[in-house]
């Protein structure tokens, strides 16, 4: 259907928006719309200078017959400077203490806009990676999960703790939990993964790393390459670190029950924001 | 920043589009770009016209003081059609058979853009439905319910089978379920749910109904209103229905192990599409 430029501004954005990581080629858009590409091409540097400037995201434009439009999510650094001091803010609340010194997330992961603002955040900083597969553990993770693949717009495969009958065939492994030093078990169905795949790792939370170390094993049995891995909240009281590599939003500081204190700051996303 | 048109179309339809169900002031856009109100208007009809036309959703304007403008997705009666027919040709595949006549659907419930686009079904056929709270039972729900949850721009309600310390209080019954008459628990943490609120249940599978049933009598516990359940598959297998009215995509009519055959049809999704 024949469309005038500021129609196929509304709609290209939306299309654009999406199909995240996509390559679309510019002949999709003039057929879609009936235009020549010479006026695809000025709607998309339009787009481009818009995306940019309103920290939407990046508009990379691949020439030649291969090539085509292709949108990055991205974050504009102060924009996330402010999502995750807000997240602090509402991590140190002290009504957050449950016995034992846990934390209550449950309403901050139940969060869509939150939920979604955190897949921006780990899509921006994992962009240029080649990533086939987000993988997670059920079942805290697994929002976080379907938000940063939403927006690298790729599959999310979740492992579990006990085998079900509607996963087929399993592989599973058995784990040494960082914390309490018990043996876990981890399982993943056979069909879900493809053998050497390139996967993000992503999780809620992170204390001695047990529970990434068990993942990162499972995961070698599918001879996955582990590209990253993603930690909403990583805390610092673990003895030893397990993981060493990880990009964290927040950081648990110390928890103090008797007082009801709660320290969170910054985790160490920045340092890996090219 | 002061935006000309063509940029206001782009920043605007991308504001729209993650605000979904929030009504927007026209001054917000206004200050936003530092345009007249007249100039805003005359944008918001362009993008309304376009969203309406390429099926992307509605485009509702209130006017007076409390006024503003609020998108509402809403997907074309032919774009479902098209998908839900993808679903059952995908769902009758016979390498899905497992088992006890159980069927492989990690693989869709994996994929985020199918996921999404079931998500953009229910939140159009509940989109004039006061809806507080999307709830869903762990674990295979829980991406379409944050899909409903993410275009309806609600909150996500997460019941589980076993209590974790990171929940906190926990209000827990039990149940029989539908097909295997055995008794189950259930249990939802009692900060994550308002008294008397208006949820919308969420699911993959439904067979005798036993599981929804459960939740409806946990979500009582909570004096919720159940304004709707949407199931993804449902199956005519069951020789008593325990739930009466459900809002489904898929329905499988027969899975034939011996012959390796899987009938499917389309669930009765389009009664309810207005």
């Amino acid at each position: 259907m024949k469309l005038r430029r500021s129609s196929r501004l509304v709609d290209m954005t939306h299309y654009l928006l999406h199909h995240p990581h996509q390559l679309v080629p510019l002949t999709f858009f003039a057929e879609r719309y009936q235009s020549a590409k010479s006026s695809i091409s000025e709607d998309l540097a339009i787009i481009k200078q818009t995306f940019e400037q309103q920290g939407i995201g990046i508009l990379r434009t691949l020439p030649g017959a291969a090539g085509g439009v292709q949108y990055i999510p991205k974050i504009a650094e102060e924009e996330a400077k402010q999502f995750i001091a807000q997240l602090c803010t509402m991590l140190a609340d002290p009504d957050r203490l449950l016995p034992g010194g846990y934390l209550y997330m449950t309403d901050l992961l139940g969060d869509t806009r939150i939920v979604n603002q955190i897949g921006r955040l780990y899509a921006s900083v994992f962009a240029h990676e080649k990533i086939d597969f987000v993988v997670t553990v059920a079942t805290k993770g697994i929002p976080l999960a379907y938000a940063v693949a939403s927006f690298l717009n790729v599959p999310v495969v979740i492992i579990r703790r006990d085998s079900k009958v509607t996963e087929g065939s399993m592989v599973s492994i058995n784990y040494v939990s960082g914390s309490s030093k018990r043996i876990q078990t981890m399982v993943l169905s056979k069909r879900s993964l493809t053998e050497g795949a390139n996967v993000l790792i992503v999780d809620d939370f992170m204390k001695a790393g047990g529970t990434i170390n068990g993942m990162i094993s499972l995961l070698a049995e599918f001879k996955a390459n582990v590209v990253g891995i993603g930690v909403l909240v990583e805390s610092e009281e673990a003895e030893e670190r397990l993981v060493d590599e990880y990009v964290s939003l927040v950081k648990l500081t110390s928890v103090n029950v008797k007082e009801k204190q709660i320290t969170v700051e910054e985790g160490n996303y920045f340092q890996f924001v090219k």
